[in-house]
């Protein structure tokens, strides 16, 4: 069991759920929220207020950040300030030069050249890399084409909520995403993140994002073309054998919601281009697309004995 | 006001339900289903049993035909050789070389060549054909991929009372459809019947087919190369221009949901190949998806005097 003494900023909402969950066996833990919510006791502790005098004097050594990008700007520094290394959910810090983004099964050494944070990227963009790694080293990726399912989790618990009050014919697809420009910020996000976590920065990549009535578990359809030939059954063999993957024949949000392995499947040829593949890939958004991949990076420190502890 | 004598073929089904509301205004329209239904009331109309002798000699000018494959092979070529034009929206006849398979607004006129039986296309067919047909005219299609978000509709009455039964908990994305080979048969349809209907018989078509669960409409996420370039802005002009369809900011199953135009939108470039773009299209499946779809062909008849009456 890890001794690292632990903060989880955002410990009551979706993804800090999950974090609480994941971090039930480490020895010093300790929940911080806004003003709102502390002074409620969970799993037997007191959640304390999440200000910056706490943080900045909460001796911690890890931090974990589940809280909106906005309010991550203002509170994460005082936690690095205190001496913690901060792992932020958040889309805050994910671009920022000096801060890595890792997902672990990738990108993990980028981990260790930290300046106090690392970011989480988007739940979106984690599930498709933890596929494309392993195709990418075998073939040398060459373009990304990405349909997204994304559940309602993916906005936050209040979406759940209006999703379970919603009847079923309410019901709609949504891009509930802010435009940037021609596209949505989350299709954005996916090519930037993508480019910077393989370190491809022109690498073309389109993602069409769309909201779906579920509650837990992102499902992509993609389509990518590599500069080497890739036939399929040797694409699901290098699949089978990468770490964090689980090759299923059709990858759906229920069977991937509470899994730590990404649900790969159905991958097949594209006949539209020379060495094409078209496969799905299946996450859950709240666990592997955010805590469990920040708990993933926290171990990884841990096991590198990368902390002040 | 039409005057050729009618019959529906299915009428209590959920294609069959729309077809009676797209017919109210026909002069002489009879129901037929299977013994099951026969001898009930639907609009002031007693169901009549759909025998072979009741269709053979049932002196109709038209029957749509809104029922399963199986059912439709057996039945329809009775009401063909009772004088009947036959139009079926079952996969029985679509890929047959002297059937023809039409949507109106893309190849009309291939209606008028029938011998007995026209063919509709797959609901994710017809609203992508709606859509492509015009950018096929004006730059060439080279390659087509899309992802579909499919309404349980799609499946049948049912499957709506189905979701409609289950609890948002259970909601998932699924792969609900026969499998042939490495893709679903909805899949290969898809790429069978736009090679038909745009007289492309090389084209790559490669679809990944998903049922999502909302009631009623389907989406779809395209990404087309073209032998010619052609911009964004362009696009949207001749989408705005082509008949069937009606250009939105975001294409959605609920904005699509009673509506008689196919929805498209979100065109942008696709930055992983010279001449590529990316769209987005929605539309009622039971309607212009099947029921609406089925009555523009008659009407075609109808106006160009094809049919015996």
């Amino acid at each position: 069991m890890p001794s690292p003494r632990v903060g989880v900023l955002g410990a009551t909402g979706a993804v800090g759920g999950v974090l609480r969950d994941l971090l039930r066996d480490w020895d010093d833990v300790r929940y911080f929220a806004s003003a709102r919510s502390a002074g409620a006791e969970l799993d037997g502790r007191v959640v304390e207020e999440a200000t910056p005098e706490a943080l900045e004097s909460g001796d911690l050594d890890l931090c974990f950040s589940a809280i909106g990008a906005s309010a991550s700007l203002e509170l994460v520094p005082h936690a690095v300030r205190g001496g913690a290394v901060a792992i932020d959910k958040s889309s805050a810090w994910r671009m920022k030069p000096d801060v890595p983004l890792v997902v672990p099964e990738v990108n993990g050494d980028r981990a260790l050249e930290h300046n106090g944070v690392i970011a989480v990227p988007n739940c979106s963009t984690i599930q498709m890399m933890v596929a494309l790694k392993p195709l990418h080293d075998a073939a040398g990726l060459r373009s990304v084409r990405v349909a997204t399912y994304q559940s309602v989790s993916g906005a936050g618990k209040q979406s759940m909520e209006l999703l379970r009050a919603e009847s079923v014919e309410e019901h709609d697809l949504r891009g509930d995403w802010t435009m940037e420009g021609e596209e949505f910020e989350e299709e954005a996000k996916i090519r930037e993140e993508t480019r910077k976590i393989l370190e491809l920065p022109d690498l073309p990549v389109q993602a069409t994002c769309v909201r779906v009535p579920v509650l837990v578990g992102h499902l992509e359809a993609i389509w990518i073309e590599t500069d080497e030939a890739i036939e399929p059954e040797q694409a699901r063999s290098l699949l089978a054998q990468a770490p964090g993957l689980r090759v299923v024949d059709f990858p759906s949000p229920k069977l991937a919601a509470g899994v730590d392995e990404v649900l790969v499947g159905r991958v097949r040829r594209d006949p539209a281009t020379r060495n094409g593949l078209a496969l799905m890939v299946a996450g859950d958004n709240l666990r592997k697309g955010a805590a469990l991949n920040a708990v993933q990076i926290a171990q990884l420190l841990v096991e590198r004995s990368a902390l002040a502890a």
